[in-house]
């Protein structure tokens, strides 16, 4: 169901990245400065790391320091925009297609929370359930619960509810929001999406719909009860790369119907336990570690699944080291173990073979099991009524204090 | 910009009828047999006639017994369905695209109200304003503009405000109607819409995502505040033929997504002033009649562009009579002329060439003029007020009594 072949591509010989399908070359790793020159985005230095850090006056997030975040899209637009004293927005979104979240979903949440609190700006979070009930072919109720669901996990990310509008498509398209899907749809031919997208003539006709769906929280005159009057807003949007064909055709069709482009700030993908060759996959469970996982979970799936960069035996380790450049403890410990010195050590001595794989896998099992359980609190403490209310259609009149 | 040719179709040997299109074959009169065959519908005979008038106790619609919806789907099943004491509902539209309308758009709501009014039966009229936007490429605003306009000559025909809802694509899009279109959408692949509609790739996407919006007020549960709870309604829709392609697409969709399949009652189309061969023309004012073309207008244009059948001297037209078949005030006067006797004496008169073309053109200058007279006093008495009131979101208690 999902064809995603861009029609400039050779399905053979190239990585394939899309909303719906990433894979690398030949089973390889994805080619991240291959991907910033096909999609045509910028890669994120480090002069940009150092300007947030000045701007915000905060250290800056560990995703953003270590490159998680490594690409973008007229980020500068927006700081030079923030630095003469406007305010932006943010937007990012899921597609509510399973019950629980696994850690590589996690990851533009809790980077969005960081930038929502070094900025202090108002931040919009689609649950895009029409679109996994046309593509995962659920039912309009079961993905309007996956979207309930969902959204308890990503207010336990710990977002201002004074600033933060979270809505279902089902619930919320309609009125200012459809009449910019019209202007949106308006301006992209058939055979736009398809180079886009790669749909074929035997995909239904939802999927084509869908794009200006996702386009038009970019316009900040979707939102009337946020924004009314405040058409100039910018927003930047924080996403995994793979999100970035939708905002291409978005950043097109912007100035023609008198919007701003749309900014973006772009992430690697987190890798499968098995290794660095895609996205983890909901329909593996131990490609990845969940955020239901127990203590128990986490250490099994660490222990048995992740792929190591450690040599076969303790001899050969004590004299090779470990392969750092493949090895997923420590890629999953660069996500998620803030402190650097700490890392820093690990990789010096797990490099040099000091360390051995079972210490490494040791050690991420607790960070990753302090990190789920951290969030089990948090949504355990995730009211029905919080719910309602971060998914309330309501003036925020505070959101840019 | 509406390209429509259909897949099935030699273009130049064919006639052309859908949606954005209506053409004769050879610039000849459409042939409505093979529209039917083509279409798949069925004819409308004279037991239906008899039918509906022993089950509304009411001498049938002029636009009935004279064969002016002459089609139909399943028009049976909700006859049936009403002799058992069954409800139904009545769905029926118009995509504002003109500030005025002209005789044949008034066809389908003068039908319409006859139709509410004998089985006492709810209405939905849907104004797709955002089709207008995409296809006409209006402005949001003016498409909703227009809309509003048009609704007030739509209430002008006399329809029952506690059996009537209008709405706007614009405003009423969503929830419980963008669920529907969801639905739809997920079982019409793109192939399908190109064979219906002719599509091309250069076509707007707008395009693409349109007909499911046209599809679900076909269902019930897309009226929540009228229809909660009886998802099993049947529809009827009285429309002119060349919107059939939108419902077979409906038909074909609805029991897939547990809907019965809307019932279709279908129109000829009204002829222009020049001659049979097509629909009137908005772009070109000598056309048609419009409603607010003064007395002075309509004698103008019946008298100087209205096509006749008659002979071209009075000699010759004593001798030989009118050609009633090709005459366009003998049209519509077919249309517009509600007394039977009347009609058949002008027929046999100016057939025989005992009545001549000026008489005839000046009899139906009289019957238009106090048509639209008629329909201009209406409409000057709908308030926004009124407009207002029919388009409210709101549930209407009486709509079956």
């Amino acid at each position: 169901m999902e064809k995603t072949e861009d029609k400039n591509q050779q399905p053979e010989e190239e990585q394939v990245v899309n909303p719906w399908e990433v894979s690398a070359k030949d089973g390889g790793k994805i080619d991240y400065d291959k991907l910033i020159d096909k999609f045509g985005c910028q890669r994120l230095d480090q002069s940009f790391v150092d300007r947030v850090q000045r701007l915000t006056s905060r250290p800056p997030h560990v995703f953003l320091r270590r490159g998680v975040f490594f690409a973008h899209r007229d980020f500068n637009d927006i700081l030079d925009a923030y630095e003469r004293g406007e305010k932006f927005y943010l937007y990012t979104g899921r597609g509510p297609s399973s019950e629980a979240l696994h850690l590589g979903h996690l990851i533009p949440f809790m980077f969005t929370k960081y930038l929502q609190d070094a900025f202090k700006v108002p931040l919009v979070i689609q649950l895009t359930d029409d679109e996994k009930c046309m593509w995962k072919n659920l039912s309009v109720e079961e993905s309007q619960r996956l979207a309930r669901e969902n959204a308890k996990d990503i207010i336990a990310c710990g977002f201002d509810i004074s600033k933060t509008f979270i809505f279902s498509d089902f619930d919320y398209v309609g009125g200012a929001f459809y009449k910019n899907m019209v202007k949106v749809a308006k301006c992209v031919t058939y055979n736009k999406v398809v180079g886009i997208f790669g749909f074929t003539g035997e995909d239904h006709i939802g999927k084509v719909s869908f794009p200006p769906v996702q386009a038009v929280p970019s316009f900040p005159s979707s939102f009337p009860h946020l924004f009314s009057g405040k058409d100039n807003l910018r927003c930047l949007i924080p996403c995994a790369i793979d999100q970035d064909p939708y905002f291409r055709m978005t950043r097109d069709v912007a100035p023609r119907i008198g919007y701003h482009k749309p900014a973006l700030i772009e992430s690697l993908f987190f890798p499968a336990l098995q290794g660095e060759n895609g996205k983890m996959s909901a329909s593996d469970p131990n490609s990845a570690i969940y955020v239901t996982d127990s203590a128990k979970d986490i250490k099994y799936k660490v222990n048995k699944h992740a792929f190591t960069g450690g040599q076969e035996s303790i001899e050969k380790h004590r004299q090779y080291g470990a392969n750092l450049e493949v090895d997923i403890p420590i890629k999953y410990l660069n996500f998620f173990l803030e402190d650097d010195a700490e890392l820093e050590h690990i990789k010096k001595e797990y490099g040099a073979g000091r360390m051995l794989t079972g210490e490494v896998k040791k050690r991420l099992s607790e960070v990753l099991t302090e990190l789920v359980e951290r969030h089990r609190r948090a949504r355990a403490a995730v009211t029905d009524e919080m719910v309602d209310a971060f998914m309330a259609v309501r003036p925020l009149p505070n959101m840019f204090d």
